[in-house]
């Protein structure tokens, strides 16, 4: 079997639910088949027989049952207990129709530090397994007492030397430890019982506490996962790709998104590995348009803003109620048929070397297509959705046939404020779905996740995370409180940002205060401590005091913005001036920019 | 000044909001005085002068602003511009009204291991402060590059010797890295210019994350905060106490009952310091009764249960639609007034040696005294509510002017079955207030907190946290998922449990099951595993099974119970029989029951 065919699993653990919810969405999502985490078995109403059934009617194989703890390298008493066990444990197995068995390197106090102990009692056990044609693939727990290394689990399945007896290897134990997985190609591919499959970010914790609550899926973490898996692919593994991601949101969020997030992984994991057969993601070439669904009471709100910030109508959809609003190359599409729930960005549309070929990649990688209806002369736009609900649109916009075509020009009437195009777009994530999304834009638009970061605002710590593209023509923030949010958050909920380039921010802010925009007043306690802290130029202090238009500076550049007021409950405009390479989106700022978001709350 | 007076500060960093919100909340817990958090004043609309001005109207005093970091012990162009920002932030503490800057030990890359140098400039700093009557409190961060413990920034400040200079001690540096507090007594009095609080739960993992996402009030961790604070009072220290938390839930929490948990804190810790003039918390009994408040709906269905189990009807109040029914000494009032909410535990009843005395002291530690109406014959019983809006009652049942009185005895129908009395209650509490409520029943009603324990549920972790008297006759099992649940979450919602005694828990649910109790109905799968774990007895598997009674076992006994069905949508009921000293609750069994339960919604 070549790698391409590999087969993709996932352990239940994965998911929240009770086992009859885990294996429903397992199937929905694609899976070939599932570890059985024991308890999701032990809770269930259905016997193991029962279990192998259902399994079996989904299309579902049950490719692994876990964990087994505590074996090994004990008394002979303690032995006796655990074989005991075992065989109660086999019985299970039996009628769940599973051949293979994870035994965890022990932590139990019974426990002795005795290699040759450890492989006598494991060549006992795997020979009862044999019997029962059953495999035990043993693995180093990170935080093993005695045994926490793959090396070191290696060296004792070589010693017990039992046909039953191999290993699986965990990317989590051993990439969490800084151990180097190159070795594992010396172990022969037919000792590799079983491989599981988890990311993580870095932290510095405690180990258990890391692997029990902070695993991630493949490509939503900093795990090297590409060449870990292509060690153990070289060595001649040729089992399931499996997931074993203990993670405290996934425990708790719908197992139907969830489950498509761990497949997209999977799969995106393969297209690395140079085994997946999927269309290569076309290049993007910037953002092409934001559409805002505003309601009656919203949008003239949001047009006068436009007017403000020196866009002008430019044209009208031929047949929707949609208006296109333009300056430079930024362009706004206000939709005026949304629901009464104020202004939200409904959809972003991104240029795309070739639209189709991004859809197709899209619907391969499990994006929902989004139907459109559209008149027979009207632009065949691709769409999908993101997993915050947003439409992301791939167009070609200089083209014949381009979506432009379904607007009539209009004549433009107002004056521009330097506005040159969209720098980038900052969405509020549905806090289940952070690290899904980040996947979801990393796998299916090719955009790169830049590091987690976290910051404190006046209502709780945010945790954000850019996705752009390498030239930086796309790029979307994607933020999240760092706890789901409860009654008690007095500040925007879920907002949106757009935001816009302009060179000069300055002359920016000063045209566009005269044409009326609703532009956000920043306090003077800011600029006293942007004196203190980064010492600008007396002059320009001055001029950003006068402007509201805040500053920050880093290793390679500057960065000068300003903000409007929250627009219909949810969205406001950002616009930015970058200066040399200038890499960040002005995060520092961003508790100054929500207390005075919160202000405008309070005095509405 | 003796300590029976010492004031009670907050930083306001502890509260969520904004400046205005968190000062506001500060006040009215009636704090005397707070720490402005300067990122809490950048962020401000108000002036250093307009919140200096609204302080003193609040009431509040501006102990110390903070922090200032990174200044010591750098080159000379360094030294330069950190002498510029602090002249800087003197202008703004001038303009506030705050005498007390807070210096934290360096991380800065452009400091040099110097404590000589480190002195030198710090003198130097001491210098420009006193020229405008400001005291610059010295603090060593536990993560300081070179300065990281007490004893070190001690050293430093001795040697600077400048009577403007002098130390801020932090509960949490010096406690998380293990230091003897005891060596505080040996420095002058004079010398402790400033003195934080903040409690921790034992945590294994990064001091610094440690210290900025999980501080807790004194009380609700882990550290021994009388002993600290003992020790800082010895040296003669005469400042505030004041609170520094940093904590991700009270981050996002409403400020309002965040600052009156912070208040109860230090009141319970200048009890403990014995400079509290608080009522003694009078001696409690056990559980005097549980009322269920259950709609018309909800009502019958709970009746019919009740006497399943074998309570029977023995009371009806004399002027509410209020039924007593009893078994041995369990008692449940079913309210049927209340809203059209199914049913919910509306009140908790315990015995108290002194109901009026343990009402004073809940009024003196802010708990909220309910009104109660009554007539002129009924007993007035003392009631508080608790942070989840549960009432608590105080009463003595066995007086003669005692709350049985107000009902009319009703001629007892109905079989028993072998129910004793109440064990514990178990009661999910509301997100944000988890740790509050801890705090809350060890300070108000004197019971002592056990360690927090989670577990991982169906539908997410659990945290859980048990507070019990000494005798372990009043328990209550404080519960609430490890992150707030979202929409998805098809299990009982906010569940709460009442669990009652046996002395024989497999003939009380053969009984109840006779007298038609809903049982809840346990799967094989579990005692299948139940044997392969602890290998019980086969007649008591055997039996255990039949009667879907679970078990567990500790080093000092074993536990066998069982739960009815969930009633009116939230309320259960557990049977308990504990064998030896078996101490726990059998959390194990948890998620076994809790998916039984789901499996039962989706029935319904």
């Amino acid at each position: 079997m070549s790698s391409t065919e590999a087969r993709r699993s996932i352990a239940t653990v994965c998911l929240s639910g009770t086992l009859e919810d885990k294996l429903t969405a397992a199937a929905r999502a694609g899976f070939d088949g599932v570890e059985i985490f024991e308890n999701d078995l032990v809770a269930s109403s259905w016997s193991a027989k029962e279990i192998g059934e259902h399994c079996a009617e989904l299309g579902l194989s049950i490719d692994l049952y876990q964990p087994f703890r505590d074996f090994e390298a004990v008394p002979p008493d303690v032995l006796a207990r655990n074989l005991r066990r075992a065989e109660l444990k086999f019985d299970v197995m039996d009628q769940l129709g599973v051949d293979t068995m994870l035994v965890c390197s022990t932590v139990s106090p019974d426990a002795v530090d005795d290699d040759d102990l450890a492989a006598e009692q494991l060549h006992l056990l795997a020979e009862r397994a044999a019997a029962r044609g059953i495999r035990i693939a043993y693995e180093a727990l990170a935080w093993g007492r005695f045994v926490n290394t793959y090396e070191h689990s290696w060296r004792i399945v070589r010693r017990a030397a039992h046909p039953a007896l191999g290993l699986c290897l965990d990317s989590f134990h051993i990439l969490s430890r800084g151990s180097d997985p190159a070795a594992i190609r010396t172990i022969p591919g037919e000792k590799l019982f079983f491989l599981q499959l988890a990311d993580a970010p870095r932290l510095q914790m405690d180990v258990l506490q890391w692997s029990r609550h902070h695993r991630l899926f493949p490509g939503q973490g900093a795990f090297d996962l590409t060449a870990f898996t292509g060690h153990v692919l070289a060595a001649g593994y040729r089992g399931p790709l499996s997931l074993e991601v203990f993670n405290d949101v996934f425990r708790q969020a719908d197992p139907g998104p969830a489950a498509v997030d761990a497949m997209r992984s999977l799969l995106g994991l393969q297209e690395t590995l140079g085994s997946a057969d999927l269309p290569p993601a076309p290049a993007l070439a910037g953002h092409a348009f934001v559409e805002l669904a505003a309601d009656a009471s919203a949008e003239p709100e949001v047009a006068e803003a436009l007017r403000g910030l020196g866009f002008a109508e430019t044209g009208r959809h031929r047949s929707k109620p949609v208006r296109l609003w333009q300056q430079g190359t930024a362009r706004i599409l206000l939709n005026s048929s949304g629901p009464a729930t104020g202004a939200s960005v409904g959809a972003v549309a991104v240029e795309s070397a070739d639209p189709v070929a991004s859809a197709r990649r899209a619907q391969r990688l499990l994006a929902p297509i989004l139907p459109r209806s559209h008149r027979v002369d009207e632009a065949d736009l691709s769409a999908i959705a993101a997993p915050d609900g947003t439409s992301v649109f791939f167009c070609r916009t200089g083209t014949a046939d381009g979506w432009l075509g379904d607007f009539t020009e209009t004549p433009a009437v107002g004056e521009e404020a330097g506005v040159t195009g969209i720098d980038h777009l900052a969405l509020t994530q549905p806090f289940d779905h952070f690290d899904e999304a980040a996947l979801f834009y990393r796998a299916v638009l090719g955009l790169e996740p830049e590091p987690v970061t976290e910051f404190a605002a006046p209502f709780g710590l945010v945790r954000s995370r850019t996705v752009a593209d390498p030239s930086g023509r796309v790029r979307i923030a994607l933020e999240s409180a760092l706890l789901r949010r409860g009654e008690w958050a007095p500040a925007v909920r879920e907002p949106q940002r757009i935001a816009l380039s302009t060179g000069d921010a300055l002359a920016s802010a000063r045209r566009m205060r005269e044409l009326g925009a609703p532009l956000l007043e920043i306090p003077g306690n800011y600029y006293d401590d942007l004196d203190a802290r980064l010492a600008p130029d007396p002059s320009l202090l001055t001029a950003l005091r006068q402007q509201s238009v805040l500053y920050d500076r880093d290793e390679r550049g500057e960065l000068l913005h300003f903000f409007t007021v929250v627009l219909g409950g949810r969205v406001f405009f950002e616009v930015v001036q970058r200066i040399g390479g200038y890499a960040g989106d002005g995060a520092v700022n961003s508790p100054v920019r929500m207390a005075a978001h919160r202000r405008q709350r309070r005095d509405a």
